[in-house]
C-alpha cells in the first residue's frame, strides 16, 4: 500500500470510530426517550402530560440534530471510502447510512408540520371514533395523509424506490411492495376459503365451554410472572406493569413490559404478557458488544413481531404448552371441571371467527385485516384512492376478504389509530411477522426436534437457545431476508405459514 | 433613540429571545434526566444500572454542550448590552449568566476526571463505611478532594470569590462564608448550652411512652397519602413511591416523592413524607409562566430545605398539628391509651438527644452536626486541614459541639456520602434552611395570625397561600436575601430560629 492509500485508509478508520461515538450518543438519547415513554404510559400522573410531551420533543430534536450534524455526513463519506473489513462493523456502517438517509431526507419544517398534524388528528380521532364521525375527522386526516405522501415522495427520491416503499422502509428496512404483493395476494387467495373450512369444522364440534370468572388481577399477575420466568425473562433486566395499551418498551438492558388485566377473561392479559415477552426476549438477547450501535438493534418491526408471535401463537397457543399451563391455571384460579381440560382450553384459545376488529382477530383472520389495510394505504399514498372514498373501499374490502361488512365506521375504517397517528407503511409488518414466526418456528423444530416436547414441560431453553443464535444475537447484522435465509434455508415463504394453519386448524 | 442605538436594542431583544429558547431546551434535557433518576431509585431493576448511568451521562454531556455552545456566550453579551426592562426577564438573564459561568468555568477534562473519581470514591465508600475503613477510602477520597479544590480555584477566579465560596455558590447562589461564619458562630455559641438546658428539662419530666407497633406499611402509606392531601399536594401532578433514600424528584408539573416505611416506627416514614411534601409544594408552586427558564426554578438548596423544614419542623411537629394528627393516627393503627395522647406524641416527636448521626439528629442538635461539617470542609478546601487528619478533627469537633465522641469512623467522619460524592459546599444549606424556615414561618404567622389554629384543624390553605405569594411563586426572581427581606422584613437572622427553639423546647 502506498502512503496516500495508507493515509486514506487510516482516515476511514478514524472516521468510522468517530461515527461509533456519535451513534452511541444518539442511541442513548433515544433510549432515554424510550424510558420516558414507558413512564408516561405506566406511572405518570395526568397533569404531567404537557411537560412530558415537551421533554420527548426536545430529546427528539436533540437526537435528530446529532444525526443530521454536517460532520456526520462527512464522516460517513470518509468511512465508506474504505469500509471496515470486520463484517459487523461493515454492517454497522451500512445501518448508520440508512438511518442518516431517513433523517436528512425530510426537511425540518415538514417534520414539524407532521408532528403538529399528527397530534391534532390523533386527538380528534379519540373522540371521532366513538362518535362514528368519519367526516369530522376527515380534514385533519387529509392533512396527515398529504404530509406523509410528501414524505414518501421526498424519501423515494433519496432511496430510489416508490413513495410507499420509502415509508415502509422506515419500519421494515429493505422491504419492498413488489415482494410483499405476491405474498399477500397468495394469502388473500388462500385464507377466505380456508376460513370457511375452519368455521365449518368448528361448527361441527361440540360447543366450547367458557371459563367461569371472575379472575382477580393479583392472581392473573402471579400466573403471568410465573410464565415469564418459564419463558426465561430475566427480572434483573426488566419488569412487568400495567398500561391501557400493552407494549414492550425500555431498553435491551432494562425491558419494560406492560399488560392490562380483564377480570372476566384471564387469557387476554396472559396471552398479552406472553406476546410481549416474545418481544422482550428479542431485546434482551441483542448482542451486548454492539449495544447503542445501529447494528446492535432489532432488525425491523416485522422480525420483532415474528418473535412475539413465535412465543404467543406458535409456542403458547400450542396443545403442548396448554398442557403445561392448564394445571397451573386451575391452581391459580381454583378452576375445575371439563372447561379447564386441555382439549377445551386449546379449542378456546384457537377459536376462529369473522370479526370486525383487527386487534381482537384470531390467527386466521388477522392477516386478512392487515392485507386490507396494506392495499388501502398503498392506494392512498399513491393517490389512487381518495380519503373521502375510504369508507366504501374499506367495507368492500372487508366483504371480499373477511366476509362481513362493518355496521359503522367505528368498527370499520376508524378503528385504528395508525393512519391519523402517522404510521403509514407499518401495517404489513404484522403479517410479515406472522409468516416469519411460522417459518422460524418450523426451522427451530427441524433443527431441534425436542422443542415441542420441551415446551410441553415448560422448558423453553432449547427454543431460546436456537433463537439466540439464529435471531436475537444477530441484531441488524443481516438483512431480514438474509437472516431468514440463514436460519430457515429460504427467504420469506407463505407456504410455511399456510401449512401451520392447516395443521392447527384443520388437523392436516 | 438614534438608528444605531435602536438596532443594538433590537439585537439585544433578539439575543435574549434566542437565549430563552436555548435555556428551555437545556431545562428540558435536565428534566428528562431528573425523571430517569427518579426511575433509577424507584423502579429500575438492578441490571439496568449500567445502561442508566450511560443515559444520564449522555444527557449531562448534551446539556453541558448546549450551555457552553459558543453561540450562548455571544448571545449573553448581546443581550446584556441592553438587558430586558421587565424584571423577571432581567432576572432570567442574570440567572442564565450565572449558570453559564459555572458551566464554562470547568474544563471538560476536569469534569470527566471528577465524574470518574466520584464514582470510584462513592462505590468504595459503600463498603468502607460499614467496614470502618477510613484508611482504605483515603486515596480515592484524596483524589476527589484534590479535584474539587481545583474546581474551587478555577471558579473562584471567574466569580471573584474564595474557592470554598465558589463551590458553595453552586448549591446556594449568592451565599458567601463571610456571611455564614458569624451566623454559624452565633449558633455554635448558643446551642451547646441550650442543649444542656433542654436535656435537663426533659430528664425532669415523666418518661415518654413508646408507641407499640408493628405499623403495617400499607396503613402507613394510607395515612401518609391522607396527610399529603391535607397539605395540598396535587396528585394530578405527582406521586408517592418508596426508595432506599427518601427524596423529592421529578419536575414541577410532575413531582415524584419517595419515602421508606419502618414497620416498628411510623413517624420515620410519615415525617419523611411531610418533609418531602414541603419540597414538593415549592416545586408545584413555581411560576408556570417561567417554566423551563432559569428564573422559574427554585432559588437554591437552602431555601428548598426551608420549605421542607417549614412543613415538617415548624408546622407538623407543632402541638397544633399533632392534635389534628393524633386521632387519625389512632384510627389508622388502632392505637389507644396514654401513649397516643397529643401531649405524649408532642414530647415523642420533639425529643432531643446528643447523637452521632446527622440524618437521625433532632432539630436542636442538627445544626451542630452541620456546623462541624461546614468548618471542616472549609478547612479541607483551603488546604488548612489534611484529609489524613480528618478523624481527629471530626472527633474534636463532635466533642466541642455535640458533647460526645464517636466510637469509630463508621458513626463519625465516614457517615456521609456528600464529600466522596462531590457535594462540597452543600452541608451549610441544611442549617441555612432551618433558620429560614423559622423566619418565614414566624413572618407567615405574623401576617396571618390564624395559621396555627388552621393547621390544628388540618387546614393548610392560609399557610400555603402566604408561601405561594412570598416564596413559591417567586422562583429565582430575587436573591435568597432579597426574598427573605421582602417576605420577613430582614435578611437571614438566627435570632428567630433561636427564639423558636426556646419556645418549643424550653417553653419560654
Amino acid at each position: 500500500m502506498d502512503d496516500v492509500a495508507a493515509q486514506a485508509s487510516s482516515r476511514s478508520r478514524a472516521a468510522y470510530a468517530r461515527l461509533e461515538n456519535q451513534f452511541k450518543r444518539i442511541g442513548l438519547v433515544n433510549d432515554s426517550a424510550g424510558m420516558l415513554q414507558w413512564d408516561m404510559a405506566t406511572m405518570m400522573p395526568t397533569g404531567g402530560a404537557e411537560a412530558r410531551a415537551e421533554q420527548l420533543a426536545t430529546l427528539h430534536v436533540v437526537s435528530h440534530e446529532l444525526l443530521t450534524d454536517p460532520h456526520v455526513s462527512d464522516l460517513l463519506e470518509e468511512a465508506e471510502h474504505e469500509p471496515p473489513a470486520e463484517p459487523w462493523a461493515a454492517a454497522n456502517l451500512r445501518e448508520m447510512r440508512r438511518e442518516w438517509i431517513h433523517a436528512v431526507a425530510v426537511p425540518v419544517d415538514l417534520v414539524e408540520a407532521r408532528a403538529k398534524a399528527v397530534a391534532a388528528a390523533e386527538m380528534r380521532w379519540r373522540t371521532a371514533r366513538p362518535a362514528n364521525d368519519f367526516k369530522g375527522l376527515l380534514p385533519l386526516f387529509e392533512e396527515v395523509l398529504r404530509l406523509y405522501r410528501e414524505t414518501g415522495r421526498i424519501k423515494a427520491a433519496r432511496l430510489g424506490v416508490s413513495p410507499y416503499d420509502a415509508l415502509l422502509d422506515e419500519h421494515e428496512p429493505g422491504a419492498r411492495s413488489a415482494q410483499i404483493d405476491p405474498v399477500f395476494d397468495d394469502l388473500a387467495a388462500f385464507l377466505p376459503g380456508f376460513l370457511e373450512q375452519v368455521l365449518a369444522r368448528q361448527a361441527a364440534q361440540p360447543a366450547i365451554l367458557p371459563l367461569e370468572g371472575p379472575f382477580p388481577a393479583t392472581r392473573q399477575r402471579e400466573l403471568a410472572l410465573k410464565m415469564m420466568k418459564v419463558l426465561g425473562f430475566d427480572f434483573a433486566h426488566g419488569r412487568l406493569d400495567t398500561s391501557d395499551h400493552p407494549f414492550c418498551g425500555g431498553v435491551p438492558d432494562d425491558v419494560r413490559l406492560t399488560t392490562r388485566w380483564n377480570e372476566r377473561d384471564f387469557a387476554t392479559g396472559l396471552m398479552g404478557v406472553l406476546h410481549e415477552t416474545g418481544h422482550a426476549l428479542y431485546e434482551l438477547g441483542l448482542p451486548k458488544q454492539w449495544r447503542h450501535q445501529p447494528v446492535g438493534r432489532a432488525r425491523g418491526m416485522g422480525l420483532h413481531e415474528s418473535q412475539s408471535l413465535l412465543i404467543e401463537m406458535q409456542s403458547c397457543r400450542s396443545r403442548e404448552f396448554l398442557g403445561f399451563l392448564a394445571p397451573l391455571a386451575r391452581e391459580t384460579f381454583g378452576g375445575q371441571g371439563p372447561a379447564w381440560e386441555v382439549d377445551n382450553l386449546f379449542r378456546l384459545y384457537t377459536q376462529v371467527e369473522r370479526s370486525l376488529i383487527r386487534v381482537d382477530a384470531d390467527e386466521v383472520t388477522y392477516p386478512l385485516h392487515v392485507i386490507l389495510r396494506y392495499r388501502l394505504e398503498k392506494a392512498l399514498i399513491a393517490d389512487q384512492l381518495k380519503l373521502a372514498d375510504l369508507q366504501g373501499a374499506w367495507n368492500d374490502g372487508m366483504k371480499e376478504l373477511v366476509g362481513i361488512v362493518p355496521p359503522d365506521d367505528r368498527d370499520g375504517c376508524l378503528q385504528d389509530i395508525h393512519w391519523p397517528g402517522g404510521a403509514w407503511g407499518y401495517f404489513p409488518t404484522y403479517t410479515l411477522g406472522a409468516m416469519a414466526a411460522a417459518q422460524l418456528f418450523a426451522a427451530a423444530v427441524k433443527a431441534e426436534p425436542g422443542i415441542p416436547a420441551a415446551i410441553g414441560k415448560g422448558d423453553f431453553q432449547p427454543l431460546r437457545s436456537w433463537l439466540s443464535s439464529q435471531v436475537h444475537g444477530l441484531g441488524s447484522s443481516l438483512t431480514t431476508d438474509g437472516l431468514l435465509t440463514k436460519a430457515t434455508g429460504k427467504p420469506l415463504d407463505p407456504a410455511v405459514f399456510k401449512a401451520h394453519l392447516q395443521r392447527r386448524y384443520l388437523g392436516v
